[in-house]
C-alpha cells in the first residue's frame, strides 16, 4: 500500500486520509485543486516527500479542472501558486509542483500538456520510492556496523514524528534504513518520539512499525534525554521537511531538542532524506526557513479512541491560550551525517555538494504567478 | 485556597483531586494510610512539596488508624516506610515522613505521640508556605533585572510541569518568582510547557496562571527550543522533586532537554526549591535517584472534557507498548542557579553549602523498619 496513487479506471487521484489513524483507515479522493490544497493543509497527507507527490498530482489536477482547456500559462501557475501555498515549511511541495508545472509548461497544447503533467508527477513519485529504497541500502551498514559492536543485542533507533511510508511513497525516509535492518535480520527496537501535537510518532510511525512486525516502544517526546543519558539510545534517525544547502535540518517540531541530547550524550544523530527535500538557495536554516504557525486547537484537543468512537478532548481550561509552532531548525552542528539516495554525507556544504555536485551552481528554478 | 488541609471540625485530612482539574475541582479526604498512599501513587496529590506534607499528614493518620493505641514503634515505623514507599523519586516524600516520624517517636505516650504528629505535620505544612514565599522574593530580582533590560517589555519565562502552589502549599516553588513578579506589576509571559504525559502543564499551571492573571501561553514539550532560538524566552524556572548536594536536578520528564536548550542559547536556567527537596546523601544524581516508572497507559490514553464530561482517549494502536520514565535528572553543569528560601546560589556543592552550612557534615537521619 502507498499513500498515495492515481487510480487508472476512474482517473482520479487517491490518498490515504492520515488524520484518522490508527483508528480509522480511509481513502479520500482529491478531484480539484481546493480538495488538494486542504488535503496538505489539513494534514490528511503530510511528511515531506509525500506533500511533494500530493502537489506534483495537483499540477495535473489543476489541468484536469482548467475550463476553456486552451492551455492557459495565467491560470496554470496561478494554481501552483495556490498549491505551493498550501505549507510553508516543506520544500518538497514547492520542489515538486515547480518540476510538474516546468513539464508542463514545455507542452502549449492542452492534451499535450496534461499529459506531461500526469507523466512527470507520477515519474516523480516512482522516483522518489526508489530514492526512499536507496536511503535504506545507504542507512544499512550504519546499524549493521552498531549491531556487530552488540553481538547482536537490539540496537535502540530513536526516531521522531513519522517519516515512513505513510509520509513519503515506500519505506519512508527515517524508517528506510530501519526497515532495511529488520528485513537483513538485524535485531532492531525503535523508541517511538509519540510527537505532540498531532502524534505522528505514536498514530503513524507506531501503526507502520507494528504492521512491519518491528519491536518498538513509544515514548514521551520528553522522554529521549533520559534514556540517552542511560544508554538506551544507540542512534537517531529523523526525517526532515526541509534541509539547507549548509545542512541546517528543519523538521518537526522538537527535534532539535533531541539532537541536543544526541550531542550531549555522544550518540550519532542522522537525518535522511531524498535530494528533493534540500533547499539549494539558502545556507542559514533558522533565519531563512519559515515556520509554520498552525491552529492552537491542534494542541488543546487530543484525539483518540473513545467507547469505539474517534473524538476528540480538550486538555487545558478553556480560556488558556495556546501557540503552535509545527517545526523547528537543528543546526549543522548537531547532525552527525545525512542519508541520501547518492549516499551518506557530513554535514557541511561541502560533504553535500559532493554528493551533489550539480547543485554547486545551480538555483532552483522557482516559478512565480506573472513571470513565465 | 490551598492543595491540602486539616479539617479541625472532622478532623480530617482533606485534599484537591488533581486528577480532575482544570474541568472538575473536587476534594477528597484521606481516612486512612491506603487512601494516603493511593493518593499519592494515583497523582491525586503531585508535586515534590505537596507529597512531603501529604506524606507527613500520613503519620498523623497511621497513628489515628493505630488499632490498640499503644504507641507502637514498630507499626508506626513500618506504616511510614509504607507511606515512603508509595512514590521513589519525591525527596520531600522521605523527608515529611521521617520528620513526622521522629517527632512522634520523641513521645511514648500514645496520646501525647499523635499531638505531636499532627503539630509536627501542620509545622512542616507552615513552614513550606513560608518557604515558598521567601523564593518568590528571592526569586523577584531575576525578573526584576530582565524587565528592566527590557524597559518593561514582557519577561517570557518558560516553565515545565506544574510547580505552583498545587505543587506546594502557597506560591508555589517555580512560580512563586512568577507571582511575586507578577504582584509587583512586573510585565510577565509565561510559556507553559503542556508537560506529557499527564499535561500538569496545560491542565494545572496554565490553570493556576489563569486564575491569578497572569498572561500565559501554552506550548508542547517539543516548542521550547524553537522559542528560545529566535529570542523569545528570558528566562527557564522549574521545580524539582530531588536536587543532590552536588547540584543535579530531578524534575519531571523533559526538564534536562529545556536544560540542554537554554544553555545553547545562552538563557538562564533556574530551578526553584526549598530545602526539603534536596538530597544532601548523594552527589551524582544521574547514577543515584531512582526514577520512577509509571503505567504506560498514561501515555496511551489522553484525559480532557468531551461533551461536557471527562474522559480517556486512546492515541496509539491498541497493540503498541509505551514507556513512562516520569522524571529525568538535568546535571548541575546545565543549572545557572538554585532559588531557595536562604537565596539564590551557583549549582556547585559549595555554593549550596554556604547556603546551608548545617548540611556540610550531616547526613539525613533515615529510618527503616526495624531500625528505631
Amino acid at each position: 500500500m502507498r499513500p498515495i496513487w492515481f487510480d487508472k479506471a476512474s482517473e482520479t487521484v487517491q490518498v490515504i486520509d492520515q488524520r484518522f489513524l490508527p483508528h480509522k483507515l480511509s481513502i479520500k479522493n482529491l478531484m480539484t485543486v481546493d480538495d488538494t490544497i486542504h488535503a496538505i493543509k489539513e494534514m490528511v497527507v503530510r511528511g515531506a516527500p509525500l506533500i511533494g507527490a500530493t502537489g506534483a498530482l495537483g499540477v495535473y489536477i489543476s489541468l484536469v479542472q482548467e475550463k476553456n482547456k486552451g492551455a492557459d500559462n495565467d491560470y496554470l501557475v496561478s494554481e501552483c501558486k495556490r498549491l505551493k501555498d498550501a505549507r510553508p515549511t516543506a520544500m518538497n511541495l514547492f520542489w515538486g509542483v515547480d518540476r510538474v508545472l516546468s513539464a508542463a509548461l514545455t507542452q502549449d497544447n492542452y492534451k499535450a500538456r496534461i499529459k506531461a503533467a500526469l507523466e512527470e508527477a507520477l515519474k516523480i513519485i516512482e522516483e522518489e520510492a526508489v530514492n526512499c529504497q536507496k536511503i535504506g541500502e545507504y542507512g544499512l551498514p550504519i546499524i549493521e556496523d552498531i549491531s556487530k559492536k552488540k553481538k547482536g543485542e537490539p540496537v535502540n533507533i530513536l526516531t521522531h514524528c513519522n517519516a515512513g511510508w505513510l509520509a513519503c511513497i515506500e519505506y519512508g525516509t527515517a524508517t528506510a534504513p530501519i526497515y532495511t535492518a529488520f528485513d537483513n535480520n538485524i535485531n532492531v527496537h525503535v523508541w517511538v518520539d509519540e510527537t505532540r501535537p498531532l502524534n505522528q510518532g505514536s498514530r503513524l510511525t507506531a501503526w507502520e512499525l507494528g504492521k512491519h512486525g518491528v519491536n518498538h516502544t513509544i515514548i514521551t517526546d520528553n522522554a529521549g534525554g533520559h534514556i540517552m543519558q542511560h544508554g538506551r539510545v544507540d542512534l537517531v534517525i529523523v526525517g526532515t521537511d526541509r534541509t539547507t544547502r549548509a545542512g541546517d535540518v528543519a523538521n518537526k517540531i522538537g527535534t532539535y531538542l533531541k539532537a541536543l541530547a544526541a550531542k550531549d550524550n555522544n550518540i550519532p544523530f542522522y537525518v535522511a532524506l531524498p535530494s528533493s527535500t534540500f533547499d539549494w538557495d539558502i545556507t542559514d536554516g533558522i533565519a531563512d526557513i519559515p515556520i509554520e504557525e498552525r491552529d492552537p486547537d491542534e494542541i488543546r484537543y487530543v484525539q483518540g479512541l473513545c467507547n469505539g468512537k474517534i473524538e476528540k478532548v480538550l486538555v487545558p481550561p478553556e480560556t488558556s491560550h495556546a501557540a503552535n509552532h509545527a517545526f523547528d531548525v537543528t543546526p549543522a552542528r548537531l547532525v552527525t551525517g545525512f542519508i541520501t539516495e547518492r549516499g551518506v554525507c557530513r554535514a557541511t556544504e561541502s560533504d553535500i555538494l559532493s554528493l551533489f555536485p550539480d547543485k554547486k551552481q545551480d538555483k532552483r528554478i522557482r516559478y512565480d504567478a506573472g513571470n513565465v
